[in-house]
């Protein structure tokens, strides 16, 4: 049995556990999905697109998306869920003015990691989600990392209304600052993985046939259930200590494993922040 | 129906395959694996690790793999399969010497696509495998993209023997050239990503009870198979005017869908080559 012994000391020491600190996310940001093959919990993030995750939260509680599937799967890029038919009922249907960035406020807490990164002047985390920040401008945005959650458009900029996507595959870093990217994937990504996909061969990566489409069973926020049917999350800290010490090993691969030590940098999309869910 | 119109036009435009070239795999490096799921195609890679896929295709021939499993699984990271018992029998299980790179030949067929690379001086196409480049040192490897297949080995590095891995999830390219790759899934990453996967908070991804593991049912060279048998399936060619325009675009992101136009830069883990499965 071959495991990589070093790799779990570097990336995944028990050891560090005890010193991590955890962040219990707001239940007003917290989405629960249920699909066919589980349960799937969303984070919003109201400080990078405030119009999107209102919209979102609408529809939600509307039931807007309880009975819809993902309809477009494409292996390696996005699950995107929503009305293919464009015929359900909303009383939120209206186009979304764009937010694919924001003006960072003078008490933002982003943090930088890796600057400059390949594509953006800077990435690292801002309020517990993988960011990105050009100095220069001001601005900010979420990175398209697996586990991204954004309103699909039409080439228009302010076409958004309620279709969504997920990122599954390799981060699609050409999408930063061109989507209005508004949650993240803490848990369930398994069964996103799992989702049924296009044919190999479909460049549309529509899933034509319905019956061939998974199902959104129901879509809930969790402040909106009782707490005793609410999941408790927890979300780690960058800040905290074995965040920090991952991040460092993981510039100087300090560590008996690696024959080749890299040249410093590291992809920000691969060190996402653990979650774990405890009992109540 | 928000399906991103002009990105079909950017990566996957319809009018631009008849203008594709094709690559067909010689039968004699391809892998049939039979899971649960269905069948996974594997292209090996004699030209980076010799001796690796030597050993691969000598425990496939032996009929070593039918029915191991797939015993480690962590999700965003990769699937590692193999004998977790070490009990079977095999006359293949001596430590293999590293190949993690080698040095490039004179009529080597690289060529760049990113350079520099943020973890790489170069990335671009070794023979249709994803791979970098050190012209300082003249050393070539393949990159850990969504869908290389490696060895795992324990701390030192000549000690692989059998078990292998899959990469799952954003690529890990701190393991370039610490790992000996030696190919690539070309078809069927869906059946992977629908393996299943460790219990979230296990560190060390193994799966303890053998009940819940992904099976390989079968896994045999396309060589050894009746032609009548064999899948016939093409790569897109680094080459083909689609895989250059693709390149192109992705670097100049020249659509009206795109806001943002990047920076020039892009991920060679993210322009996957296409591949297809035609009727014979």
């Amino acid at each position: 049995m071959k495991i990589l012994f070093s790799l779990f000391l570097l990336l995944l020491s028990p050891a560090l556990f005890a010193l991590e600190e955890w962040r219990t996310p707001d239940a007003d940001n917290i989405v629960y999905l249920q699909l066919d093959g589980g349960t799937v919990i969303i984070e919003l993030a109201p400080f990078i697109a405030p119009k999107h995750v209102a919209r979102f939260k609408d529809l939600v509680n509307e039931g807007f998306y309880d009975g819809l599937d993902f309809y477009r799967v494409i292996d390696g890029f996005v699950a995107q869920a929503g009305d293919i038919t464009e015929q359900k009922l909303t009383a939120h249907s209206s186009p979304l003015g764009a937010e694919f960035s924001r003006k960072a406020p003078a008490d933002s807490n982003f943090t930088v990691v890796q600057s400059p990164d390949f594509i953006a002047p800077q990435t690292g985390f801002l309020h517990g989600f993988i960011a990105g920040r050009d100095p220069t401008t001001n601005e900010e945005w979420l990175l398209h990392c697996p586990g991204n959650v954004a309103m699909a458009r039409n080439t228009e900029i302010n076409s958004a209304t309620s279709d969504f996507y997920i990122v599954i595959g390799q981060a699609p870093r050409h999408l930063d600052r061109n989507m209005s990217s508004f949650g993240h994937v803490l848990y369930g990504m398994p069964v996103i993985q799992a989702l049924h996909r296009a044919e190999n061969n479909n460049p549309s990566g529509i899933i034509e046939k319905p019956e061939k489409r998974s199902k959104i069973i129901s879509a809930k926020m969790a402040s909106k259930l009782p707490i005793e049917q609410r999941i408790n999350i927890q979300v780690q800290e960058p800040a905290s200590v074995a965040m920090q010490q991952r991040l460092t090993s993981a510039k100087t691969l300090d560590n008996e494993f690696f024959y080749f030590k890299g040249n410093g940098n590291l992809d920000m999309c691969y060190y996402q922040l653990k979650t774990r869910i405890v009992d109540k």
